[in-house]
């Protein structure tokens, strides 16, 4: 096909005629479909329902330690589920807490903490004049929108392929003692699909932060979300790299089983030093009596060990990769060499991330939705909602079937093609 | 019996010399039984344990409106959680939100909250010189530990058998805008078993705070938990007086299933007014993903509607009953005209609260745990752990057997003999 780019005004309004004549006999066909969040599909959810049977009437409710699952205690998880989720993050087990059903909630409880009572024993947040927050970007709108609520001026760090822009990050956190975390998604990152590489790890691990009680908040979210056998990526663990220089105490590691089991009846955990573990166990002492401690046994039980847990995720690959590739095959098709966007093709995560030219995404995503076709707001993977280029769309494929993922994908490189004759055109005057 | 207090040097020391005695024998028999806190026991446990195989594999998952519980959505709690939650709270269903597992977390999230963003709207408090609560007393030690957490100064209120003195209360809200809030448990109070009389529920609806952030924390946790079928206290509804009174956004509501069906894997609700619902609703969104919306579809399912949640709270009353008045009998038979203190027969909840003569209270404890029966530790019903009489003592009942019980209570009483009687000798010189 021959690139928009190097059409003349003519070609481009010919293009432009059979691609709109197109979007109405798309419009007419009436499709529904919200791909707006990374909800896992149906078909996802129903391989965790063997979990609601391990824990019945007739189940010992005891922990390996005896424990009654059933009463008070344990307000750091039952060990087994420490295990477990250990295993999963890579830590040793004394660096996990477990929580409840939703790691975003451990996030937005470390910075509110941070807010009332500072970081490690340091100023409160709330007492400090100016509260500065890193937010590689395109991000994780539910992360911007933590450190919105609470005040921080929120600071852009453009995303390339192995990672947040380092020499920015170095730079803003080594120097300016208001900037106090930064957001990561480091493995199969939301939105763009990419996993920090090993020198950008290190370099997180080696900053110098001016700020005593700067923090990484490493959202591992997808950490065992491959789409792959033979192509996974792996990072290095930033709890043993921060401990190797000389920062243990630097980072807040996160995970859930939310998008292994089921989202918002999964568990949760933090990863972090021994000397952090200790002290927000003091504060949990106060803000619970535990966790969902049955919970925690029905996942134990029903994975039994990592291994158990890897086997579940190679079957959610094998729902979720043909729904991958309906994407990145129309996009192949549909959109290669007409340079009207870029996108990578991720080895596992939720989305792909697209890249449409300067202006166009809200445009896009607009005439998708009059479509039928209801895709992550433009703008909400930037803080405040605000792409600077208006360019940068999430495509969540997990829940639609694979058949409506195709539909959709046509649906949405037509629009993309549509503001791209648009964009030339304009250009052209 | 002769009262100690009429007692003369002699009458004392032969008296003391006898429990001394006794205590020995006691000693001997190496117990060991923890009444340190309010769980349940085993056989209230196994009355809930069908609720774990009312939503198993071959379950619906989904909600009477057609939600699929195992995913995203209905972040303040799927409709018939909500329904269950409201009836047992004896509110409307819009004035509920479902939460995860605990109830003391919402009262933390509450506070911690205010801190931060202020209430309705207000001036965080974090950015307020100057900070109260107020505490009856003697009152539950976890909410005073959130107050202490938070920095504020904890003004005690004494409890009399109709609830707080409402004289001093009015006092303290009316006048002085640094108080922030009061901590109630209006229905068999923890720990001293008293239901907050109507009088005292519309004074406090009527209340005029001095401070506009002003709000009253009704943590209802015992709502249902009667101990008899034809003794039975009941409150006035504060959300309704307070509606009545022009108060309308005053009070938060607190209630759980905590001690209905398993500590820790319970649901908790948050009841307030529409209006605080919609704000708190906002912040939900930015704070969780939704809490676990299975286990409630479990309560929901398990227990149909409030009068299955009634049949059940029968059950355990016939299990709590025996245990209480094993204590009861207890105190009746060893310590009745002795002048060695006052408690009150609960008719519901969890305490059996009970005033010794004053200094006694932590030499009672300490001789109990010397003889093998642990106490909630003396002071801890008091703001700071300090109960300025040293006179009150919490006994939890519903952990140990009949049985154990009614040993523990033996033990109990003999060790407030000893130390009334030292405190008379000291008293004669």
């Amino acid at each position: 096909m021959k690139s928009y780019r190097e059409m003349d005004k003519n070609e481009l309004l010919t293009a432009k005629a059979a691609l709109e004549e197109k979007y109405k006999e798309e419009q007419a066909k009436g499709l529904k479909l919200n791909m707006a969040r990374g909800k896992p599909g149906a078909s996802q959810l129903d391989l965790a329902m063997g979990m609601l049977d391990v824990v019945n009437s007739e189940a010992d409710m005891r922990t390996v330690l005896g424990n009654d699952t059933r009463n008070y205690g344990d307000i750091d998880g039952i060990g087994e589920s420490r295990r477990l989720m250990a295993d999963m993050l890579e830590v040793q087990k004394d660096n996990i807490i477990v929580y409840g059903n939703s790691s975003l909630n451990i996030m937005y409880d470390r910075i509110s903490h941070a807010m009332t009572h500072g970081v490690r024993g340091g100023v409160p947040f709330c007492r400090q004049p100016e509260l500065k927050f890193l937010c590689p970007v395109p991000g994780y709108d539910r992360h911007f929108r933590i450190t919105e609520y609470f005040g921080f001026e929120m600071i852009n760090i453009p995303m390339n392929e192995n990672g947040p822009d380092m020499d920015l990050v170095e730079q803003y956190v080594n120097n300016d003692p208001a900037v106090k975390g930064i957001w990561c998604v480091p493995k199969y990152s939301n939105p763009t699909g990419i996993s920090y590489s090993d020198e950008v790890v290190r370099r997180f691990a080696n900053l110098h932060p001016a700020a005593p009680d700067f923090m990484i908040y490493w959202d591992n979210a997808y950490c065992i979300h491959h789409l792959y056998d033979d192509k996974q990526d792996e990072i290095l663990n930033i709890l043993t790299e921060c401990e190797k220089a000389g920062n243990p105490d630097m980072v807040y590691m996160f995970g859930s089983t939310s998008k292994i089991t089921f989202p918002g009846a999964g568990i949760s955990a933090l990863a972090t030093s021994f000397a952090n573990v200790d002290a927000i166990k003091k504060q949990l002492s106060i803000q619970t009596i535990g966790h969902d401690k049955i919970n925690q046994l029905r996942h134990a039980r029903f994975f039994g060990n990592i291994d158990g847990l890897k086997a579940h995720m190679k079957k959610h690959a094998e729902l979720l990769r043909p729904k991958f590739e309906a994407v990145l095959t129309a996009f192949d098709r549909d959109l290669a060499g007409l340079d009207v966007g870029t996108w990578v093709k991720p080895r596992g995560g939720y989305f792909i991330s697209f890249d449409a030219l300067p202006g166009c995404a809200k445009k896009i995503v607009a005439m998708c939705k009059d479509a039928g076709v209801v895709l992550t707001g433009a703008g909400a993977t930037y803080p405040y909602g605000k792409d600077p280029l208006d360019s940068n769309i999430r495509i969540a494929p997990s829940f639609p079937t694979p058949e409506e993922m195709e539909q959709a994908a046509a649906i949405f490189t037509l629009c993309v093609r549509l503001a791209s004759v648009d964009y030339y055109l304009e250009k052209l005057g």
